[in-house]
């Protein structure tokens, strides 16, 4: 009797095989690479925290998705999120860091939420944010869309909206509307417009205390499906009546102006005013992105400005703006719908098969091509022909190089385009050109197709 | 009074300012491009585990330094190597995996051992190995060396020795002793050899029931300080005598002629008769790497062949070889002795300080300079001239882009080494140049400067 235990893995938690991984990996890497090429820092922070800071502002839906635990002395929980971290962080070394500090991290964190399909226990974010000290000027806000749109670009994913919103516009018509004192309420149920539709909504409202009528202008101007520059001119039509409004459309405008600025193509952007970001964690821009075939998905990448980062841990009033990413579940709708481009799924360019017991010569051969930028596997095992073909065949490695008795003889390598199953004898630095310049292109294409 | 809490991390948990983290990331992605230039895999299993996958093996020390705890119904325990996952996938997977099986991961562990200065209790591995089904060509065994070789190299270290043992000569010379039973004991003793000295060595194999005679022999043979040719030579006429100890020689002169053939130098190359590697895991090669100007460091890289991965989990007989980095272990060295090179721990390679109200030609010139592949910051804030240059100075960003009125009509930038105090005015075109060229130099630089 064997007493073998069940390899298994933590339903919940992502475990690719070898060849999704190489494309979980590639997405990551582009996302680092366009978040490095704006200025931000990377930071990384433990996994395990003191619960006390982490559970400084949670309440009670918080505590239960916890991973939380003692050891010793210490109450320790696993990270929910990298914006905790990231308040503890900067007010930790709020006297050394060199404000405005722009820092982004890619990290997994934990919730052990109830999993279902498509929800994860342990999950990358990707999130950058932009941390000031006392102010943050309105064009970092600019600055947020520009990445967001960089991000998506480097996927090759272009058909996509940014919706732009900016909570005191909407602070501002509901004050206009005597709505002051149920902001907050009003606010989670416009959120839901896209989810429960206008009658609900409407519905909602009355229950709050908004008759009908009131709802119905609201609804109209929220609603509204137009340019930017008209949003803005409706709303700019409204100068004088609030402050709040007036500050908040100014902002709008400013971001819009810079953002085109940036660079980003005025079709990936949008005002849209029923945005809001639930909760009262944002207190100006707010963004969603959307991609256009796929409403269905949701928001990919999410997120806004606030007044005050770190209140919990220090006095130092942090104002901030940034987005997050939830990589694990982009990653995992892209792979199931297959959108991911599988050029990127072989770990090496080219597999050298040695022909002869002793592969000193196949070992120098890998050598040279990877000093020459070609990612180069050996086989180096004593297996039959058809067992060496297949695993080039079976990784969907693109070039095999034979190396027999005649090509070490005659110097040359006998090349194979396992796709198109043509054979070529060349010099080595021949065939390091053939296969560098495909691996260049097939770097080149991008992660996504859509 | 105020309810602030006190932003702390945990002790024993390494988190960096940003401009260190900046070193750290450039020596992990180092190492993952060498990883991925021989053809390995990445995987990326999760942070945690059901216990009673990872405890298969574990022992009374790996129970009391690990975090443990409860979730529901379910046992989980943090992961405290990277090796039992690998087990774990391997045999979970080894139906759809194809042999051999390449991987790396780099990746956190977790020891909640007692904290103190140098040692961590979340901290990186970085890992490779090869797996086998039912065998694995010794060539593979070559194959580790000119991964550590590349590792250390692309991070400018060359003064390095990688000392190489078989465990198969160790255990054929005790056989040949008569201390083949105690062949464990012996191999623990003589593991502590540089540690605590020839005489204490005798002592404790003269407790195991070594006679001095013969521990003197022994340890002359093994202490011997020679070319590898030489060692091997030596060991050479021992032959006949022990099937194991001519197998272990066999393999030991294949990985050191396999070794040099991928392209490791020969002074970086020893064999060193003393080294065991503790425990029981390894069966075959053992690799230490240390620094040579540096011993007391230790070894920085350490591994050896198994004969099998996964038998807990699986009948199916995995051999395989690897070995392991403590890159955060290391990254608190080099750093600590400031052997890292400060020319990487800039965040962006120019930083463009606008110098009107308007800040859209600004945020245009730094699109222009990104798209050129320059990482590019734009000073968004309005504060004093001596704020704005006073944060390129502190971040230690090489060049400053002023862009004033007179530059935005002329259509052209002022641009300052913020290292030499050189200001010139130059084209868009020019300035982007300048800045990739000095970029790509840093670029080329080495991580380490030892």
């Amino acid at each position: 009797m064997s007493n073998l235990i069940t390899p298994r893995t933590l339903s919940g938690f992502m475990e690719l095989p070898p060849q999704e991984q190489l494309l979980f990996d590639e997405v990551k890497r582009r996302l680092e690479e366009v978040y490095r090429s704006f200025g931000f820092y990377s930071i990384d922070t433990p996994v395990l925290e003191y619960s006390e800071i982490l559970l400084a502002k949670a309440g009670g839906e918080t505590e239960k998705q916890i991973y939380r635990f003692q050891k010793g002395d210490t109450d320790m929980t696993m990270r929910f999120d990298l914006t905790v971290p990231l308040a503890k962080y900067v007010a930790k070394n709020a006297g050394t860091l060199t404000f405005p500090f722009k820092r982004y991290q890619i990290g997994k964190v934990y919730r052990g939420e109830r999993a279902q399909k498509g929800r994860f226990r342990e999950f990358y974010q990707a999130d950058i944010d932009i941390i000031g000290d006392g102010s943050l000027g309105i064009a970092n806000d600019a600055e947020i869309p520009a990445v967001i749109c960089a991000a998506l670009s480097s996927l090759g994913i272009t058909d996509f909206t940014i919706r732009l919103n900016n909570r005191k516009v909407l602070n501002g018509l509901f004050a206009l509307m005597g709505m002051q004192e149920q902001a907050t309420d009003v606010m989670r149920t416009i959120d839901k417009l896209e989810k429960i539709g206008r009658e609900k909504v409407t519905e909602e409202l009355g229950e709050i205390g908004m008759d009908a009528e009131k709802a119905g202008r609201l609804l109209d101007l929220l609603s509204l499906k137009a340019q930017p520059e008209e949003v803005l001119s409706r709303l700019g039509a409204m100068q004088g009546q609030s402050a709040v409004l007036d500050e908040g459309v100014s902002e709008l405008g400013d971001v819009l102006r810079y953002a085109v600025a940036f660079g980003v193509p005025r079709e990936n952007l949008r005002i849209d005013l029923t945005i809001a970001r639930g909760l009262d964690y944002y207190t100006g821009t707010v963004y969603e992105t959307t991609l256009n075939r796929h409403p269905e998905i949701g928001s990919i990448c999410s997120g806004g400005r606030y007044d005050n980062l770190a209140g919990y841990y220090t006095d130092r009033k942090l104002p901030g703006v940034g987005m997050s990413i939830g990589l694990t579940r982009l990653f995992y709708i892209l792979n199931e719908r297959k959108y991911l481009n599988t050029a990127w799924s072989a770990p090496a360019d080219a597999l050298i098969l040695p022909m002869t017991d002793d592969v000193s010569r196949a070992v120098e051969v890998g050598a040279a091509l990877r000093r020459a930028g070609i990612r180069t596997q050996i086989y180096l095992e004593n297996r039959k022909f058809k067992h060496k073909i297949g695993y080039a065949d079976k990784l969907g490695i693109p070039y095999a190089v034979f190396l027999g008795e005649d090509e070490i003889a005659a110097g040359t390598l006998t090349v194979k385009d396992m796709r198109t199953g043509e054979q070529r004898t060349l010099s080595l630095e021949e065939a390091a050109a053939l296969i560098l310049s495909d691996a260049q292109a097939r770097g080149a294409q991008q992660c996504v197709k859509l």
